[in-house]
Order: structure tokens, then sequence, then C-alpha cells
């Protein structure tokens, strides 16, 4: 994966969520594991590194619903050492989908 | 289909929307015709004809999609003589799932 150094960090490549349509944001949140993942970062009040998430899912799958989100700009990805953490990008998401992810997360005990 | 009779129009059967779960509302709104098809009945003040409504889809492949969103709790279909009405059923959906419907109506424009 092409990542970038930035303060000896590697970063992987994120979109402008500007650029993002509803179309690639809904195909990222129809995934009940991604919708999980979202909800997790939503109630996290600290980026949370990818294993500390519990899925019932194997570690390479995880790793490519985290890729998911991350293409849709709903997470920001980031190396603190070995671990990659996650954060959502609930402000810019917020900006260009506006409510859209409240609504959602309010939603989201109801499977 | 099964269909029951009132007040001499033949009445599918709806789901109650309160049994509808989220995952079952994103399946059937990832979908973008399904989408435009929602879109319209919301600017809609009235209920519309199956016919009225321009999909770049054949007949049959529209009625299932107006067969998902009647099931998914999102529309009320009904007939009026050889017409198929469709309206969204915008109040008891909002109830179940408050600012989905708007915030999802609002960022439509984003493909």
């Amino acid at each position: 994966m092409a990542t970038t150094q930035r303060g000896g960090e590697r970063v992987p490549p994120h979109p402008d969520v500007r650029t993002i349509g509803l179309q690639q944001v809904l195909e990222a949140l129809v995934d009940p594991v991604r919708r999980r993942i979202v909800s997790e970062l939503y109630a996290a009040p600290e980026p949370v590194s990818c294993g500390t998430i519990e899925l019932p899912v194997s570690k390479s799958t995880a790793t490519h619903h985290f890729h998911v989100l991350r293409e849709a700009g709903l997470i920001r990805q980031f190396y603190v050492g070995t671990s990659r953490m996650n954060a959502l990008r609930r402000d810019e998401f917020d900006e260009s989908f506006p409510g859209l992810l409240s609504a959602l997360m309010a939603s989201s005990d109801r499977a």
C-alpha cells in the first residue's frame, strides 16, 4: 500500500471527504461489520487501534473493512509505532453529509 | 402476490415499520434507483403512480425496486383503478429512524 512519510509516521492515503459521493458512503455503511467499527469509533473519545475493536471476522477481513471505511472518507488511519490507529473523521464527514452519521448511530441498535 | 381487499382496493402487504431493522433499510437505500424513487416520493405532495417516475430500468425491474422499498417499510402502495400508487411512509419511518431520511435526501445530489 502506498504510504507517505510525515513526522516519522507512515500515513496511508486519505481522500478529501468533499469528493466522496453518497453512493460510496452507503456501500461502506451497508456492511454491519463496518457499521460496528464506525459505532465504536463514534463512541471512543480517542483514536483506537485496529486490534482493540472486537469483530467477528479474521484479521485480514477486518483490515479490508477498515480500508473501505478509509476510502469512503469515514475514518482516518495513522501509525503510532507499530499500531495502526483509527479515528472517525466526524467533523469533515458531518460537513459533507449533515446529520447522516448521527441518524445512523441513533438507529444502530436496530440491527 | 398476496393482496387483501379493503374498500374495493387491492392492498399488498405492508410491514410494521417498527419491526424493520437498519440493515434492511440500508440494503434498500444503497441502490441508486431505489434512492431515486424515494427522492421523487419525498418531493411529491401526493401519492404517485409507478409509471410517473422515470427510471433507467425496465418496467419489471422497476416493479422489483418498488417491492424492495415496500418490504423495507419505506413506501406504501395501493391501487386506484388499475394504477398502482406509491407514497412515502415518512411519518412512520421518521419515528423509527429519526433524521435518517432527511439526511439522506439532503445528500442525494452527491450521487
